[in-house]
């Protein structure tokens, strides 16, 4: 089987056996917002097609390719839900010499009643159940970072912050981001954001102090993005970590990412262990059991 | 006396009486971002040249003009002060056929220790006192929301927040914005927002809900901009009413805002008057009242 996570920015595909494990791996920056004119059936031809061409018949896609500005619009399934509720609510998409299935995204509500909703996240949960015994709490940093309950193998609840695109907002368009320069990133400055944000007076307030901070030369204009960095993640933190008191955090994502949170995570007296990077792989090749292939 | 209100963006300038009765007045968009090459002497002497000549000799500035980015930086005056300590720290800046001073902002430290400034809010409050009855809590919603702590006619501390540029960064520069259409506020969506804010979950998380609720229709794309700006002021309000229960808060600012914060506050279940908008002339007034002219 061919499998692709299929994101907004990148484009990472396996060619996997039948028990799972990957022969051969590619990856393009053919994100969905990099293929022109909606040729997504050309894109993934350009780089799937000599394992075609070699007998693969199956391509099973993940991410925002099943999105609204993806190829084509996967409803989302209802939470909880698993892997096999996936697999049967797979959308199949046209594509000449080969059966092309989409993954679809999740949705939720949130304590209070608010919708929430992942596309992407929920096959990297599905790869990382086995990882996690079945049932846990999952954090998947990013742009709209992810918090996922997991219950007897199945995901029950999630909720998003949007800690990575209100940093990248405030780093480039207000007045925090014209005090800071770009450089290494300092773990001191990023666990003093993390620490500030226990502190009274809430988020719009610590922002200010990220200004006055700097003004009075307690960090210098490189630390600036570590301390608001950790602010922010600081903040996603103790919303989600103050009613799951002692609990194990299961950190999925990119490598840095990952440590940053753990070392957040860490500062605020919680634990927290990294599942490895493939899960998305993992978890499309589980779900692809689970679908009606021809 | 001739008092002027120099921000960042705007320029409103003043001839007073001796009473502090106003006489005249003027404005232009002269804020010191739009006075090219420093000519702020120049672009003072084109406003208020005819004052001038017909006897006026003392004039009194306060705002960012006072700034590393005005004319001449004024160094702040530290918290608690009053209209006192304010007028005995004016810095003069030179100019041919009249004394021109800027009155200090002022400087403070929050609840955790974390540095605080403002400058030309100050001077509002001094021109509030009066209606204050020199005792109570202000707040003067904005760009970066002042919330100001009043005891017997002397600034004790006070506190800020990004809200105003947080709402302009997210809604200019995220997905959310992208999510959005200007039009006629809404106050039911404004006042949801608002509500929003008491719920857990935090405030990154809560901005995730403005996109999906957005997503599932729950309002529309013209609405949006007004419950993500309840959302953000109802943080702002939750943040400081929680440690003042029953407290009148005195609102001081443009009216349209000071109307927002008005209804935020009532839907917070906390008191809100408003105090007139001429603050800051008043203020002017009575800190050249403290000041040394030759």
């Amino acid at each position: 089987m061919i499998v692709v996570d299929w994101g907004t920015s990148s484009f990472r595909t396996f060619r996997i056996a039948a028990d799972g494990a990957i022969l051969d791996r590619r990856s393009s920056a053919n994100g969905i917002m990099h293929v022109p004119g909606g040729r997504f059936a050309e894109t993934l031809r350009e780089q799937i097609g000599d394992w075609l061409d070699a007998g693969e018949s199956r391509v099973l896609l993940a991410g925002m390719i099943g999105s609204r500005q993806g190829w084509k619009e996967a409803p989302y399934v209802a939470c909880p839900a698993g892997a096999a509720e996936l697999g049967a609510a797979l959308v199949d998409v046209p594509f000449d010499g080969a059966q092309v299935k989409l993954v679809p995204g999740m949705n939720g509500v949130d304590a209070s009643g608010v919708a929430e909703v992942m596309r992407g996240e929920e096959t990297q949960i599905v790869g990382a159940l086995a990882a996690m015994g079945g049932d846990g709490l999952a954090c998947l940093p990013g742009t709209h970072s992810k918090w996922v309950r997991v219950e007897n193998g199945r995901i029950v609840r999630f909720t998003s912050h949007m800690t990575g695109e209100v940093f990248s907002a405030l780093r480039e368009h207000t007045i925090l981001g014209r005090m800071m320069k770009d450089g290494a990133p300092n773990e001191a400055a990023f666990i003093a954001g993390v620490a500030r944000s226990a502190e009274p007076g809430g988020a719009l307030h610590h922002l200010f102090g990220v200004r006055t901070q700097t003004l009075f030369g307690k960090f210098t204009e490189t630390d600036g993005p570590s301390y608001l960095s950790g602010l922010l993640i600081g903040h996603e933190l103790r919303a989600e970590l103050g009613s799951v008191p002692g609990e194990t955090v299961h950190l999925i994502g990119a490598p840095e990412l990952v440590a940053l949170y753990k070392s957040a995570i860490a500062a605020c007296g919680a634990k927290a262990v990294s599942l490895d990077a493939e899960a998305s792989v993992r978890g499309l090749a589980i779900i692809g059991e689970h679908a009606q292939w021809r």
